[in-house]
């Protein structure tokens, strides 16, 4: 299958995403919880992976989740409970909001400045913008590899194919500070995993990032990025380093601003 | 200068290696604290850079600090009293200690695992060691630029034919495993610069790492590894993730174990 949003829109890819942030949501969402009666917009709440983590670290808040994608929004429903569900394009949002909550939507967007500074036009005065997203070139691990670099690397070109930058983590502070937020601070969230942590191990080398880089092999390779025999011994390396002597390395960026 | 000891023994790397430190000594050192009375071994202490902040952070331990270099002993002895210098080689050291603190010397010797364990030999049953390292192949930065990265690659490749790793940082846990130590922990710790953090822009991405690059340059076109105009695309681009919409990350690794 080759899809132009880089982490489809199939079963397991759907599964993935949950996995992602069942096993992150400590790491990721620490530090995030919203007052009670305040106003809360998602945008881009996908299958509502980070939905169930925002309501629960912020029962009392008014959340108002909204995604592109009916399929996606029909799952978030099925997910989660008590958060009014909107099918938009982010561009076309009005309303007003205490707090905005993006995470790993920037992304896959051809302007993010754009889409943060029409975000901004959504807050009150005072009000923050939360942002949350990874950056695929932070990921190194042991034993090394050219071939799992280059099936990494192909998933960072179709992603740019796409439009899109998986590499966005690091333009954080620039991008909100570009589009007029106030008081912008950004956090490396650094996830790593080695043999005395089983479960991120399991959970994120293997489950999220090993799989989300497997998810784009049969379209790297009908698109003659790799070979398929590259590809294979790249994805079998990956694998390799969640072996008891191998080790994994990715860090997220959670930013924060204000509308001035 | 054409150096084996990629870090040199200049007087600017001297300067650098206490920049570092200072600058990076809370995050660094943070959670290491040793009980008065107790007897710790700080092995390869070179200048002292690390060894002031030892001493501070656990002012009633009993440290003795050992290095093979008798010029840097010297320094060290100027910056840092109440520690009982020695000059040894590493593999020659004996005695009895409680706890053995290792930084930035791992990097440099071709046989790391052989280390620990001689240095395993040095802790009481139940002893602690703590070993902190970084991995050059963490370094990630905006704007993006090969020239800078080929760079970095040089600093890596330069270290390697010295005997060394600068990639060693993700490679801890399986280093200390292997040596036979007990209750081995691996935490990544993350450096993130960016306008907000001016303090971290100087003293880390410019005064530390970019610095360290800039100090094998010479050598890297001496041995035909780049090109002079490409080095200082390369040095010029790791100064310009300083600018105002510039970021830079690195992440450091702080392992502790115990002999079992």
């Amino acid at each position: 299958m080759d899809t132009a949003y880089v982490h489809g829109y199939t079963e397991p890819e759907t599964r993935r995403l949950g996995d992602q942030a069942d096993t992150l949501a400590d790491l990721l969402h620490a530090g995030t919880a919203y007052p009670a009666g305040s106003r809360v917009l998602e945008a881009g709440c996908g299958v509502g992976a980070q939905t169930v983590h925002l309501m629960a670290r912020s029962p009392g808040a008014h959340l108002t989740a909204v995604d592109v994608s009916a399929a996606s929004l029909r799952q978030a429903k099925a997910r989660v409970r008590g958060v009014d569900f909107r099918q938009a394009d982010l561009f076309d949002l009005d309303g007003e909001y205490d707090h905005v909550f993006v995470c790993f939507v920037l992304e896959h967007l051809a302007e993010p400045e754009k889409a943060l500074a029409h975000l901004k036009t959504l807050l009150r005065p005072g009000g923050t913008i939360t942002v949350i997203e990874g950056d695929h070139g932070s990921a190194f691990f042991h034993p090394r590899s050219e071939h799992a670099q280059a099936a990494v690397d192909c998933l960072v070109r179709l992603q740019a194919d796409a439009g899109g930058d998986a590499l966005i983590g690091r333009r954080l502070h620039p991008l909100l500070t570009g589009a007029g937020f106030g008081d912008v601070s950004v956090a490396p969230r650094t996830v790593y995993a080695d043999a005395s942590r089983p479960t991120l191990v399991a959970g994120f080398t293997r489950d999220t990032f090993t799989a989300m880089v497997e998810g784009v092999g049969e379209t790297a390779v009908a698109r003659g990025l790799i070979t398929q025999d590259r590809w294979d011994l790249g994805v079998a390396d990956l694998h390799r380093t969640t072996r008891e002597d191998g080790t994994f390395c990715y860090t997220f960026f959670k930013a924060t601003g204000s509308r001035p």
